[in-house]
Order: C-alpha cells, then sequence, then structure tokens
C-alpha cells in the first residue's frame, strides 16, 4: 500500500463491512495502511483488498492506534464502547450505526444534502440509517426550491439491511420451501420467504418501530427542519438488496410533474427513472450493486394541495450504508476536517 | 347435487374460480345445477365438486340457460361481452372484473359495508378490486363513526392477483435462480422475484396505474363519498397469496388508538391482529386461505390532525375475490333480489 490515510474498518467481515473494502477499492481511496476489525469469531480470517491478503483483527482498545479513519459498522453497543477509544487515540470515527446519530453535536451527514454539518465534529461523524439516506437524497432538492411540510413514507427493505445471516435466511428458506421441508426461522420472527413483516428494529411503546421512528428523527436532523411532518410504515420484503419507499411528499407551493422531473434530473447523486412507455421504474434488482438514489413514478397527489408522489429506490448496503459512510471520509480528507 | 340455485362460474379453471368453487362447497352455498365455464383451451377438462365431478363447458352464448346466478371471473372483455348475454337469458350476474363497476346503475358491493347498494341492481353487480375490497372492510367501520377526509395508500400485492400463470413464474424463476439459470420473464415486463415491480394495470397519460386510479374511485363508489381524497402507490412483491397494504388515514374527528382498536375488534369481517409484545401483526402468508381482513401495526399519524396508520392484509383471492363475489350472490339470495 502507498502513502495514503491510515484507516481502519470495524465490522470488516459484516455485509456493510465488505462493501466498505470494495468501495475504498473502487474508488482508489487514498488508504496507507487498513485495519479490517472484527470481534474474536472472525479473527485470523482472511481479506483481499487491492490484492493484498489482510488479516482480520480482533476489536480491542490497541486497534485504534495510529488510525485516522475509523469507519464503524459493527452494531451500536460496539460502536458506543470503541467509538470514544478511538476518538480518544486520535481517529475520526464515521459511524454507521445509530448510537450517536441523534447526539446533539454529533454530525448526522449525507454528502449530497448537508455537508456542512461536518464543519464542527468532535470526532464522531454518524452515518444515517439506510432507509433515510436514499430518502433525503431524493427529496432535499425538491425542500431547497420550496419547503417539504409533511412526508409520509412506506417502505420495503430488502433483507441485507439485517445482515448476511438474514440474506442467508431468505435463500435456506426458499430451498426448504421448494424441497416442501420445514421453513426454519432463526433471524426474523416470521419466516421472511414468500412473505411481509412490517416489523423493523424493536418496537416502541407509541407502536411505532425504531425504524420508522429513525427515518422520521434523521430525516428532520439532516434536513435541518424540525417543523416537517414525517410518519411512516417499515416493512421488511422478501428482496436480497435494494430498498423502495413509497413516498408522499406535501411542499410549500406547487411544483409540477415536469418541475420535479427536471430538479432530480440534476440534482447530485439521483438518477431519473422514469418513463412509463417504456416500463422504467425504479427495481431494487438493478438499483443493486449502483452507487445512485434512483427516482420514479413521479406523479402529482391530487388528494392534497401540492402533493407530489414519489418511488426511491437505493442499494442499501452502498448508499445506504457503505458508500455514503466512505463519501464522508472523502469529505473530511477534502475539507481537511481529519 | 340437491334442490338450489343454479349456478354458472365463468373462468372456472383460473386462480379465481377454483377458489369460487372451494368457497361455495365450504360454505354449502345452496347449488342445484352448477355450471364450470372458460375458454376453449380448457374445455373438457374435469373439476371437482363436493365429491363430483363437472365437466369444463366453454364459454358460449348458449352457456346461461338456466342460470340463476352467474359469476364472472375470466377478464374484463370476457365480462363486457357475455354478461349482458347471461342477463337477457334471466342470469343475475356478480362480475369480479373493472367492465361495470364504474358504470352508474351498477352496484358496487362490499357485504360488510354497502349491501343496500344491490336494492336496486340491473342484472349485474360488480365485484370490486382485490385492494379496493379489504381497504374499504377495514376503514369503513372508522368512517361510520368519523368520516374520512384523506387516504394515503401503499400496497404491496401477491402475484396471484395477476392470475396462476403469475404465481408458476414466481416460482419457476426462483428456481432458475437457485440453479444460476437466466431468469425467464413472460408474466410481467421484469423479474419479480427477489424484486418489486411499482407497476399494476396499464399506465394512464397522469402517471398513475389503472390499480391505482381503481383504489381510489371504487373506494369513493362503495363508501359513497366523492369528497374523500384518496391517493396510492400500488407494488407487486414476491408473495403467492395475500394482499398488504400500509394506510394512512386522516380523519374528521380524533379517535384514540384504543378506541380504533375498539371499533376494528366488533368490524364485521374483520380480524384485529395488534399486539407488538408478542410479534402480532397482519402477514400475507398467515391470511392466505382466510376469509377476514386483519388489521394491525394501529399508531397515531402524528405528522397530522386526526391522523390514524394501519396495516390491512388479506387473502386477494377469497375477500378480495372469490369470497366476495359468493357473499354477495347469498346476500342477493337472502333479500330476494335475484
Amino acid at each position: 500500500m502507498s502513502k495514503g490515510y491510515n484507516v481502519a474498518v470495524v465490522g470488516a467481515t459484516g455485509a456493510v463491512g465488505e462493501e466498505m473494502l470494495r468501495i475504498l477499492e473502487e474508488r482508489s481511496f487514498s488508504v496507507g495502511n487498513l485495519r479490517v476489525i472484527a470481534s474474536e469469531r472472525s479473527e485470523g480470517r482472511v481479506l483481499r483488498f487491492c490484492g493484498e491478503n489482510l488479516k482480520v483483527e480482533r476489536l480491542s482498545s490497541a486497534s485504534f492506534r495510529g488510525v485516522e479513519i475509523a469507519l464503524f459498522s459493527a452494531g451500536a453497543q460496539i460502536s458506543k464502547e470503541f467509538s470514544p477509544q478511538a476518538v480518544k487515540k486520535g481517529s475520526v470515527v464515521v459511524d454507521n450505526s445509530s448510537a450517536f446519530r441523534m447526539e446533539s453535536g454529533v454530525p448526522l451527514v449525507v454528502p449530497e444534502v448537508n455537508p456542512d454539518a461536518l464543519e464542527n465534529h468532535q470526532g464522531i461523524i454518524a452515518n444515517p440509517n439506510c432507509s433515510t439516506i436514499q430518502l433525503v437524497v431524493a427529496i432535499n432538492p425538491l425542500h431547497q426550491i420550496t419547503r417539504i411540510k409533511r412526508l409520509i413514507i412506506s417502505t420495503y427493505q430488502a433483507v441485507s439491511g439485517t445482515g448476511r445471516e438474514a440474506m442467508e435466511e431468505l435463500k435456506d428458506q426458499i430451498q426448504q420451501w421448494l424441497k416442501g421441508e420445514e421453513i426454519k426461522k432463526e433471524v426474523y420472527p416470521h419466516q421472511i420467504a414468500f412473505n411481509l413483516i412490517p416489523h423493523i428494529g424493536q418496537f416502541l411503546p407509541n407502536g411505532y418501530t425504531e425504524e420508522e421512528l429513525k427515518l422520521a428523527n434523521e430525516t428532520k436532523k439532516i434536513m435541518e427542519d424540525d417543523r416537517m411532518a414525517v410518519t411512516a410504515t417499515c416493512v421488511r420484503v422478501p428482496v436480497f438488496i435494494g430498498h423502495s419507499e413509497a413516498v408522499t411528499v406535501e411542499m410549500g407551493k406547487e411544483l409540477s410533474v415536469p418541475q420535479v422531473k427536471r430538479i432530480l434530473s440534476r440534482a447530485p447523486g439521483v438518477i431519473l427513472q422514469d418513463n412509463i412507455d417504456d416500463h422504467l421504474y425504479p427495481l431494487p434488482l438493478e438499483a443493486a450493486e449502483k452507487d445512485e438514489v434512483f427516482v420514479g413514478r413521479i406523479r402529482k397527489d391530487k388528494s392534497i394541495k401540492n402533493g407530489i408522489n414519489l418511488w426511491i429506490v437505493a442499494d442499501n448496503l452502498r448508499k445506504g450504508a457503505a458508500l455514503n459512510a466512505i463519501q464522508i471520509a472523502e469529505l473530511l480528507i477534502k475539507e481537511n476536517l481529519l
């Protein structure tokens, strides 16, 4: 490895962690030394990066010596325990967990939307939840033109959002089903193959799930608009990669469908896919392994003044997680904020 | 067969037609003679009904002689051509297609919601679209207490709504995927296995699909409220049976979550499944082969005054099609409207 930044990936053997390694390589991120860190279970495993073999190290307080950028994707508990230690050792942490996202003083950043929020970081930058990132990339360009007053979101979320075991469970259940065997459930409380589970994250006393609350709260924090009214229903679907969202947007003033299309066709990180004559609209299967957020099915919502309906799809492991974290790291470098 | 009504099922070999035969048998519908009718392709096939073998007859203008109740489920074109002929022969038609649903003078009926609409029928009664039926069964009890002002619906619709070939296509695609073979698409324009298709029915110039328009227009007609504002996004999902809907309801006055639960727990045709501590919420896999409409995930939608979110699931072949048609026939008999 050449002269560059010393980077650690914590949770390197997970679905998002492996995506991080792929993306660092793809984007020729300026890596000096790369540490791949995981739990005891994966210690000693070998991961490939830029033609080299990297041995997985076990996470400890010593993991961050000399590390300039620490990318965490190992769950909120690990982040809570080890991120502050990494910061003490001088690392800047980009944390993909929910541990710090709503903490005041911790920037919650989507580079296309609120890059300036990075400026006052104190060592930890939070990467938003997957379903939030694709939403704000798609709607912020509209919000910049006319304030969004209310959002109603229904999600269709891929099993990879849960992790690699969930992807295995979907595949296993389909094979069990084809063979007429008993369907085994370990990751989800219900069968996910040929089914839907309207339950992502823990339930809260008000009947919402954590995922639904994250979508509302993180969106307001990133878009810096506390008055924005947001409600969501989050549903797990039997898709491997690619989260989809049916979104109803109520805006401050009217935008025509051609205006919305024009705005989105120029928006950073967005690809407009909206040609109903050609059956062109965003599909999770086609968004998988892509970097952009795909938007289509743009229609006037005539049930309300200034309403627009959108269908928003993105690769939840890439833009929804690994890619956004690495884009934050790139921005930290570019803005001399390390 | 004993003394009873002479019934014809048109489209008897389709997914809904076969469900109709099963339900007529299950409910001990008072059948005298039963004719099973289909296209030329299925002529001579044998279907079982109450322990007897019935030979499939080919549809013709002569099919309806002596038929008192004709249940049509063979598509809008067939209904348009043959329903009027059946009526001329003295049959009362319950039509599961979209052919006549929005015609004034044709009742569009869900027995739990608007049974009185049957009274003035002129020979044809329309059975609403699958996604409409489960919606109105679940929300009409609330509408009776306080007028619903606006509905925002996102659907998650099973492939059986398209028909048996679509169920085969999903199964085939999954086998092709497991074997690493090329995925073949015939029924849908895109792969449905491990994917979502936000496109049900033809597209209209305003960017909506027919399915989305049906949901809005049929709901207003059945609930007899033209002022109700409705918008929808309809999405096909890789589920065999069971349509699901994430619904945001804006009501005229506030109902608390316990009030909504109490109303729905007593509502005809509804089963309340809402106990988040036990991970109890409606699932399409569990709604399959059931008669009722399942409602859960009931929460205040705090993004608007008097808002409630619901998750509504039902077997689209049963309550969404065959069962509702047969319930209409039962009501015609009970009210002496044949």
